[in-house]
C-alpha cells in the first residue's frame, strides 16, 4: 500500500500488534530493541539484508544506526521512555521523521510538564503544583488538605512513581520514598481526585492535525494497572461525548500523527478531567481489534504511512477487554493462562497472547477481547472470564467480583409518564424490562406541565443511547405523540384510563396520530404489553432477546396447558378461576 | 495455549492467515514450501535452530525430512494437491497426526472419487459419469442430452481442467483438451447445473468428529475465481438453513480434524446440490476474519491444536468479501491494488494482503473485507470497491455491475394483509419502506381464510430473516394479534375500516390485546405510519436507518414551514390548502 518504511522504538506487544496490522496492509516495518526475540519481532522475518533491529531504543547512537541501515523513513514508539533529543536531531538534519513529534513525546515523558501544556491549551485537569522540597509539599497540604498526590515528574507507569498522602505523618516518608536524592525538580503534588468513574478515549491524528476519536471506554484497574475495559463506557451517551471531546481537545494540542490513549476521571460533580496522554497504542484501546471497524494499530500505521484514518466505529454494540496479567504473587504461567484458557469456551472472546517467554507477577502476557449483542451476555461472558482469572465461581464473579463498569448497562428503554399517579399502571413496564434484563430508566415528563423538559428529554434520548420510548399517559394523552414528533425513536404509548370515558379518550388521543408520526399503542392501562413490545423491538435485531422472548410465549402457552389439566381434573362445577 | 507444534505443508495466503491466528493463540507453527519468502514464512521469525522450513510440500522425502527435522506433531495442509502416501505412512508410523486424514485429502484430490463418496454418504449432487473415451462421452451426450460439463478428475481449481461441451461439435475437442494423452481414467462428466445462486458454507470438524456450520453465504465468480462472498447470502432463513445441513453432512461423512470449504448450488427447482468441498481453509471464509467471533483461521488453528471450536456466529449483520485479483491482462501491481486503495476511505473495509513480490493477470494477491450494519450500506460501499477495482464510476458500479447477490436484501420486514381488498390501504406502508431503503416482502395471509397458512407464517418468520411484521385488516380484525401471539417478533397492527362503525371495530380488535401479547397498533387505515414506525424499529439499534428517520422529520417541518410561508404570502383569504 505505500513504500515508506517504518522503524518502531520498542519491541514489545504494542510493537507486536502494530507489526500484525502493518502485515495486513503490505507496510514494512522494523524495529529496535535489544533483545533479538521479543514479542514484535517474533512476527517478522529475519532482518532484511543489511538492516538491524537490535540495540537499545534509549540509546542516541543505537538509534542513529537503526535509522541509517535499516532505511527508515518514519519513526515511530511504542514505549514513550526514549531519547527525544536524538529523535530532534535526526529530524533536523532530514534523516527521519519522527511521529508523533519529539516535542510531544518529551512533553508527555514529563507529567509536569504535561499538566502544564493541557492548563495552557485550556484542557481541564486537576489542580497541581511544583513541590521542590517536603516543605514546600508540607505547606501545599496545609493550603489544598489532605490527601493528595505526591507524583514523580519522569519515569512514572502503571501507578509507580506516585505515592497517596493521606496524613501529615506520611509526608515526609513520601517525599523521600520517590525522591531519595531530593532532587527539587523531581516531584509535583496533583489534588485528590475522587472519582466516580475512570474513562478512557483513543484519538489518533493524521499529519494534517485532523483529530479522530474512538468511543469513550471505562478502564477497571487492579493494582494500578488497567486489568478490564467495557467498551462503550455504559454511561449517558452526553456525558460519552463530552469525554471523546475533551480528548480531541488533548490531542490537537499536540504535534505529529499517530494513535494517543487518553485517560480520564468522571467526578460525582460532573466534571471530566484529563489524567493522562500515551503517544502511542494503549492498553485501553486492545478491545478496537476485535470491535471496531479499524483498529488503534491500523490506525496508528495509517497515519504514519500517509494513509487516511479508518473508520473509528464499533462494529459491534458491546466489547470489552481482560488482561490477561501475571499471576500474583508468584507469576505461575499456568495460572496466569487460566482466563485464557477458559475464554476458548467462551462466545465472542478472542485471545490475544504476546508470545513472551517469561512469566512474572502482573506482567502483561496477553488480552482476551471480548464481543456481544447485548448487555446481559457482555456481563455473563466477562463473568466467565473473571472466574477463571481470579479462581473464583461463576456465580461469585457475576454477584460479588464483577467490577461496577458493567454492573449496570446504560439504559437502552426510556418509561415516561404524565404523572406520578401513572405509576401504579406504568411500573408493569419496568417489572417486564427487568425480568428481560433490559437496562432502562423511569421518570415523569409532563407534556402539559413540563413541556420544555419533555421536548429536550425527547430531542436527547437517542444521543443519550435510549433505544425504545415508552410513554405512558391519560385524558387528553399528548405525551406519546409529541415525544414521537422530535425523536426519530419509536415510541409506545399507553392510554392511561381515567375516572370517566374508560380510556378511550387516551387510546384515541394516543393512536389517532397524523400520518408521519406514528406511536406504537397498547391496550388501555397494558403497561406489560408495553415493556413486551419493548423486549420484541430490542429483539428484532438481537437473538438474545428474540430467544427470551419465545420462552415467555412457551411460558404463557404452558400455563394456560396447566390450567387446562386442573379444569380437567377438578371439572367445571367445582374449578376457580 | 498449547504445546504441540503445526506443520502446514504450503506457504501460500492461506498458511500466512493460519500464523497470524495461530500467533495469537502462540500455537508454534512452521511451514514447508520450496520458496524461501513465501506470503507465510514473512510472517514467522527466522526458523528455530535445527528447523527446516525450505523444500517442496509434493515431495515425500521433503516431507519425511520436514516432519522430523522441525519436530512436527501435527500436520496440515493449506493445498489439496500434496503427496498423501507419505501421510499416511507417517501417521502409520506414529510420527505425526495428519489432518484432516490423508484418505479424506485424497477423495478430495480426485473430484469423480469425491461425487462418489458424497453420494454414497446420501449428499445431494448433480449427476456424474465416467467417461473412459471420447466414444463414451459421445453416448452419455445422447444420453443425457447436451450441454454438459467434462472435468478431470484431479489437479482441477478455479476453473481449470473443465470443459462445458454445448454442441455434438465440441465433444472431441474437449476431450483432446482436458486429456491429450487419452487416459481412460482421467476424465468424467457432469450434469449441466442450471443455478440460480452459488452458495457456501464453511465447517469446522473437531477430533472427536463434532461438525459446526459458519454461516450460509453467497460466492460470485469472475473468470471462474471467487470474487465477492455476500454474508449471510440474502436468501430466505430456511434456505441458508437447508444449505448449512447440506455442508455439515457432506463433512461430517470425511475423516480428520480441520476446516473446510463447501461449495454448493441452488437451483431454480429449489434444490440445493453440492459442488464440490476444499479440505482446508477457503477463499469464501476470508469474510469471517473481520465479521464472525472467531475466524475460519483460529479455528482451523483451535482443532488442530485440541482447543474447542469457537463461535462461528456473525458478529455484525452484513459483512462481504471482495478479492483482490491480478488485473487482467497485465496483472498491473498499480491497477491491481485500486480497489485496496480505495478501501481505506470506505468505512468498514480491512484490507489484507498476501505480501506477494510479483503480480500477474488474476493472481489472488489479497482481499478486502467489508462489514455493515445495514444491507444498503453494504451495497454502497461494495459499489465504491467494485468501481475502483474494475475502473468505472461508483454509479455504474452501484446500477450496472453490483452482483446479483448484493441486488436485493432478504426480506427484513414483512406486510401481510387480511385479504386484497387491504392492499389500497396497506401499499402505503410499501411506498415508505422503498423510500428508506428497507427489504421487505408483501403478501396475503388471512386470519379466518388460511389459519394453517398464517400460523406457519407467523411460526416461520424470524428463521426466514423476518425482524418486523407489519398485519393490516378490518373489522373482527384477528390477523395482528393472532400473528403476535405466535411469533416472538413485533407486529405493528393497522385497523383497516370498513363500511361501517369507521374501523372503530378494528381499532379495538387490534388494540385491545390481553396482557401477554402486544400488538403495536397505529391509526385507523395509517399503513404510512406502520411503514414509519417499522423503520423507527430497525433504527432503534440501526444508526443509518435513525438517522434516516431523523432526515424524513426535518423535511415534513420544512415542508410545513413552506406553508407557514406561503400563507403569509399570499394571505389567509386567498390560500388553498
Amino acid at each position: 500500500m505505500n513504500s515508506r518504511r517504518i522503524g518502531v522504538l520498542g519491541g514489545g506487544q504494542l510493537g507486536r500488534m502494530l507489526i500484525e496490522s502493518a502485515h495486513r496492509l503490505n507496510v514494512s516495518v522494523v524495529c529496535l530493541d535489544s533483545d533479538p526475540a521479543t514479542p514484535a519481532k517474533q512476527l517478522l522475518g529475519p532482518p532484511v539484508a543489511g538492516t538491524i533491529d537490535c540495540g537499545a531504543f534509549s540509546n542516541a547512537a543505537d538509534i542513529r544506526k537503526f535509522v541509517s541501515q535499516s532505511k527508515i523513513d518514519v519513526l515511530t514508539v511504542e514505549i514513550e521512555h526514549v531519547d527525544t533529543h536524538v529523535l530532534d536531531e535526526l529530524e533536523a538534519e532530514g534523516k527521519v521523521e519522527v511521529h508523533p513529534a519529539p516535542s510531544t513525546i518529551r512533553v508527555i515523558q514529563d507529567k509536569f510538564a504535561q499538566k502544564e501544556h493541557l492548563t495552557k491549551h485550556g484542557v481541564p485537569t486537576s489542580k497541581y503544583a511544583p513541590v521542590p522540597s517536603v516543605e514546600s509539599l508540607q505547606s501545599l497540604a496545609k493550603e489544598w488538605g489532605l490527601p493528595l498526590m505526591l507524583k514523580s515528574k519522569r519515569w512514572a507507569y502503571d501507578g509507580r512513581g506516585n505515592y497517596a498522602v493521606h496524613s501529615e505523618e506520611d509526608i515526609a516518608k513520601a517525599y523521600e520514598t520517590l525522591n531519595p536524592k531530593a532532587d527539587p525538580e523531581a516531584l509535583y503534588a496533583e489534588a485528590w481526585c475522587p472519582f466516580e468513574r475512570e474513562l478512557a478515549v483513543m484519538v489518533v491524528r493524521d499529519r494534517q492535525g485532523h483529530v479522530v476519536a474512538y468511543p469513550t471506554v471505562e478502564t477497571v484497574h487492579t493494582r494500578n494497572i488497567c486489568h478490564v475495559v467495557v467498551a462503550p463506557a455504559q454511561i449517558d451517551g452526553l456525558l460519552a461525548a463530552r469525554a471523546q471531546e475533551v480528548a480531541k481537545m488533548a490531542v490537537a494540542s499536540l504535534s505529529g500523527a499517530g494513535i494517543f490513549g487518553v485517560e480520564m476521571f468522571y467526578l460525582a460533580s460532573g466534571e471530566i478531567l484529563l489524567n493522562e496522554i500515551a503517544p502511542r497504542p494503549h492498553n485501553s484501546g486492545h478491545y478496537t481489534q476485535d470491535a471496531c471497524n479499524t483498529s488503534q494499530f491500523e490506525n496508528h500505521v495509517r497515519v504514519l504511512a500517509g494513509l487516511p484514518i479508518g473508520s473509528t466505529d464499533l462494529k459491534v454494540p458491546y466489547a470489552a477487554m481482560l488482561n490477561i496479567l501475571g499471576h500474583v504473587p508468584m507469576g505461575d504461567l499456568q495460572r496466569t493462562l487460566a482466563s485464557a484458557h477458559a475464554s476458548v469456551t467462551v462466545p465472542g472472546s478472542t485471545v490475544h497472547l504476546y508470545g513472551k517467554p517469561g512469566c512474572r507477577a502482573d506482567r502483561k502476557m496477553g488480552h482476551i477481547n471480548l464481543v456481544a449483542q447485548t448487555f446481559p451476555e457482555l456481563q455473563s461472558r466477562m463473568a466467565q472470564l473473571l472466574a477463571a482469572d481470579l479462581g473464583v465461581s461463576v456465580d461469585d464473579a457475576r454477584n460479588v467480583i464483577l467490577p461496577s463498569a458493567l454492573r449496570q448497562g446504560a439504559p437502552k428503554v426510556g418509561i415516561i409518564m404524565g404523572s406520578d399517579s401513572d405509576l401504579p399502571v406504568m411500573r408493569a413496564a419496568a417489572h417486564i424490562l427487568r425480568d428481560f434484563d433490559v437496562p432502562f430508566e423511569l421518570t415523569i415528563v409532563s407534556a402539559h406541565r413540563t413541556p420544555l423538559r419533555m421536548v429536550e428529554y425527547a430531542q436527547q434520548a437517542a444521543a443519550r443511547g435510549i433505544q425504545v420510548i415508552i410513554a405512558g399517559a391519560g385524558g387528553a394523552a399528548h405525551l406519546p405523540g409529541m415525544v414521537a414528533a422530535v425523536t426519530p425513536l419509536p415510541v409506545i404509548g399507553v392510554p392511561v384510563a381515567l375516572k370517566v370515558l374508560d380510556g378511550q379518550d387516551s387510546l384515541y388521543s394516543i393512536v389517532q396520530m397524523p400520518r408521519g408520526v406514528p406511536v406504537a399503542t397498547v391496550a388501555i392501562n397494558n403497561s406489560t404489553n408495553a415493556g413486551l413490545l419493548a423486549v420484541r423491538m430490542l429483539g428484532a435485531q438481537s437473538r438474545y432477546y428474540r430467544e427470551k422472548m419465545a420462552e415467555y410465549l412457551k411460558r404463557q402457552e404452558a400455563e394456560v396447558l396447566g390450567k387446562v389439566d386442573r379444569l380437567a381434573q377438578v371439572g367445571w362445577e367445582e374449578y376457580k378461576a
